[in-house]
């Protein structure tokens, strides 16, 4: 077990994504993360500014998803003007939900388009493009991860945690084994144990986007 | 029964909202909105300019859903230039997201703001509120409804479809009861049957937004 796999927190993207989310809800996140001690604290756009302002001082990156999330069905110039807004309001990374309906039509220049427009409203962060795997056969998850990359990410993400299909240890060895080893793997879903976040981290993810991350987090150490 | 009653079709928003819809899906929805004589299409921005070029001289109206559906969590400056973009294309009414939690806030300026701004956009087309109302209190209904009419907006609109909870009898019920009879009432959720359509329509709702719409109107149909 590598020293990182022995820290789990710095693993982590703390997600807090939901609908009704309050700046109470956003307080008391940024506290898990900043605590814990994660590696990121994903928001919505909404949220960035916020918490933003809370991360500030900590290790903590915020996380904003962009790209129409969950759906990933605005245009591309929908796209980039959120994406822009959410570096505006202080964003450290960008999670990027692709268009797949466009990418099914076996248009490679659409999502090298969205994700390069993306790209250079991020203006040097890192981009993680969301495929969604739950919805592609294998050769579409590999194809979409490699136009992803050749467009200038520097991540896949597995799930947004709203489709009808999480992270699995199959998808993200897949992803791993097809990919260059310059784009790395960020596995998304309901993690509650060290059991399932483990087998993800040995799968080749560098990265878990997590929910119940205190009740992860308390399982790990428990079974340590 | 009304007249409009006998002729549900006309109060039906066909809606395709996958995220892995094609324009071959997209092509298919437009052809059951037209060919059973829905009101109308409701659809992703990406696909509002191709859905506007599909329903060309038909009596169909462009449905585009904006505000960051289905989760409504972008700021209100994307919100705006989203809607704008949608009205660019093509689109003849706008079905928003409203943040549920800047509403929940007890801020009543943010949801005046944001449902005000989506209506400038919108250049006089109708802009339907999405409540989502299994987030809300019946109080934070009403309210909501209330405060979107206030705004600008000609319809309170129930659910996005994607939440954990569709449209209740009782919601449009309440929401009819207390709004003003100028604000309409459109009801999403899984309608299948004509016993659940018409129990909703009967409560208030002036428009469904329905996913099943051929299988909906082929039972309507059966049991006439």
């Amino acid at each position: 077990m590598t020293m990182e796999r022995s820290q789990p927190a710095g693993l982590i993207d703390h997600a807090l994504l939901a609908p009704d989310a309050t700046n109470e809800s956003v307080r008391q996140a940024a506290r898990v993360a900043i605590e814990r001690g994660c590696a990121g604290l994903t928001l919505n756009g909404s949220n960035v500014k916020f918490g933003s302002i809370l991360t500030k001082g900590s290790a903590v990156k915020v996380v904003a998803v962009v790209g129409g999330f969950p759906l990933g069905r605005t245009p591309i110039a929908v796209k980039a003007f959120e994406a822009a807004r959410a570096v505006q309001d202080g964003a450290d990374e960008l999670d990027l939900m692709i268009n797949l309906g466009a990418f099914k039509e076996c248009s490679p220049d659409y999502l090298l388009k969205e994700v390069g427009e993306v790209v250079r409203a991020a203006q040097g962060r890192p981009v993680k493009a969301i495929l969604e795997t739950c919805y592609l056969t294998d050769q579409e998850k590999v194809r979409a991860g490699l136009l992803a990359g050749q467009a200038g990410a520097g991540w896949v993400v597995t799930s947004t945690g709203y489709g009808p299909g999480d992270a699995t240890v199959a998808d993200v060895a897949l992803l791993r084994s097809q990919l260059p080893a310059a784009l790395q793997i960020k596995a998304v879903g309901d993690l509650r144990t060290k059991q399932r976040a483990q087998a993800l981290l040995e799968a080749g993810a560098a990265r878990l986007g997590v929910t119940a991350t205190a009740e992860l987090l308390d399982d790990w150490a428990a079974s340590a």
